[in-house]
């Protein structure tokens, strides 16, 4: 965690992490990255980082990525809004160890009424270490009702991807 | 966890869930399951189970499926043998909840080579909250590289399975 | 987790584990007892149970030892109670690895206005893993102000207790 | 975590927190104070950071304190040493909730042959939130045998601490 957040380098925009999620196999290109550090309580008996915590790294990136609009995430609470994660997908690609340092590339996209979804891609000093993405639904904190994505954050998520 | 592990009733074995992954929606016909109970410390400040949580889940579920044959999963380490998880997939249907009772029913598949498959399906009290899927592969602990899955936990798996 | 929660036999009553904590070394008494089984999440790059977890430990316990009172945890939940933990301390004597299966036994006391106290000493096949206990207090939900432990769970914690 | 590590200001070092163990009672004198951030998979369903977690972000201090020294904490383990924590203490003082951006002060001491140990206290915006301690003892990774505290890193920490 702790993402130093910036806007990634041209070099990283050209994204060229393939997919992983049938039919959409163009590839992504990345305006977004952040930093983790894999933690010994994140490593298992294998010596690696566990499959699970690649969805917490994940998540830290996605607000972090957040965290540039008005009240990030935080503030969509705040607002009475939960964002649920609906799916998740992750590809290991090559084991990821303790106190690595990993750079996590992001892109939100493919928002339509309360949906939206997250790509990510993981990469250690260049070489990828996994790639994956996120589904996510707006519901009413109240009510978990589906509620359509604020304008607000459509327009800064539109702005910020384009 | 803990993995009261019984072969599904009947009408379980109907599996009806559909298969999320492209390609492969024919409905899964699960021959095991085990239960787990959502540990407070697997909620999150939305009040349900933390998204990564299912991925551990899904673990617990594959180490009780083993833990039939022989030495089971840490049967396999002994042997020098590690299992890598190289992707997973999970939907999020309904959110589950501390203390909830969950029975998660698996199947093993697609074993070639060094490479295996489990499909999951998570349900409460016959309502479906989760399902998904991991893909592995069998490696040399010592050298991480591949290596078949050994014969006699192909051979369990298939009779478990047929 | 899960907990075949069960009185302690006769010899574990005895409860020899010397207690932690300075001014109280009076041998603990236990009348419950839990079962946990380390899950491979759960280990570390060190292959054995990670340090922090023996507070999940504890915790699932806990909630075990409370579900044979009325509604348990959740029942104090609904009734708009939350049990904060204060402090808490654990001693690990040996390590915990993978698969392992774990009696936790646990008492309550030291009840007074709002507090109460845990002890837990974690075994395997008769052999001292570790030990601890935990300090928690009674809060308002809504406002997080202390509030009394019920009456009827004090009494109910006494009289498994005496 | 990712640890903006770095000396405290002079303010931080009279450290007036209390230690919370019985005997002593002594202000610590913090010299070092990283950073963590609270993530949201961290809370739990009181909307709080689950009390397990200390534990981890007291680790996650723990190697960037060392990170200052040779190697660190991954060169000690390349060394073929391995620390373990055979006792840890947590005071919960006022809950941290999701975003929160902590400081974590720690300072080593109390080392004599294979031991040391680590006083912690953590802050939001100068408002204590929890305080603890952890014992640790060197061991030698293959043999799990004790094995001192290698020579460097003693002298190490005690330049740093003085």
């Amino acid at each position: 965690m702790q993402a130093r957040a910036r806007r990634a380098a041209p070099e990283a925009r050209r994204g060229l992490t393939p997919r992983p999620s049938a039919g959409q196999n163009a590839p992504v290109d990345f305006h977004f990255e952040t930093e983790v550090r894999v933690r010994f309580a994140e490593t298992d008996a294998q010596g690696i980082a566990h499959n699970s915590v690649y969805l917490v790294w994940f998540e830290v990136t996605r607000i972090d990525y957040l965290a540039r609009f008005r009240g990030g995430y935080p503030g969509l609470r705040a607002d009475g809004i939960e964002a649920l994660t609906i799916e998740a997908n992750v590809r290991y690609l090559t084991p990821a160890r303790f106190d690595d340092r990993l750079t996590i590339r992001a892109r939100c996209g493919e928002l339509r009424g309360a949906r939206f979804r997250f790509d990510y891609a993981v990469e250690r000093e260049g070489e990828a270490i996994a790639d994956g993405w996120t589904r996510h639904a707006c519901v009413d904190a109240a009510t978990h009702r589906p509620t359509r994505v604020p304008g607000w954050l459509a327009d800064e998520i539109s702005a910020a991807e384009s």
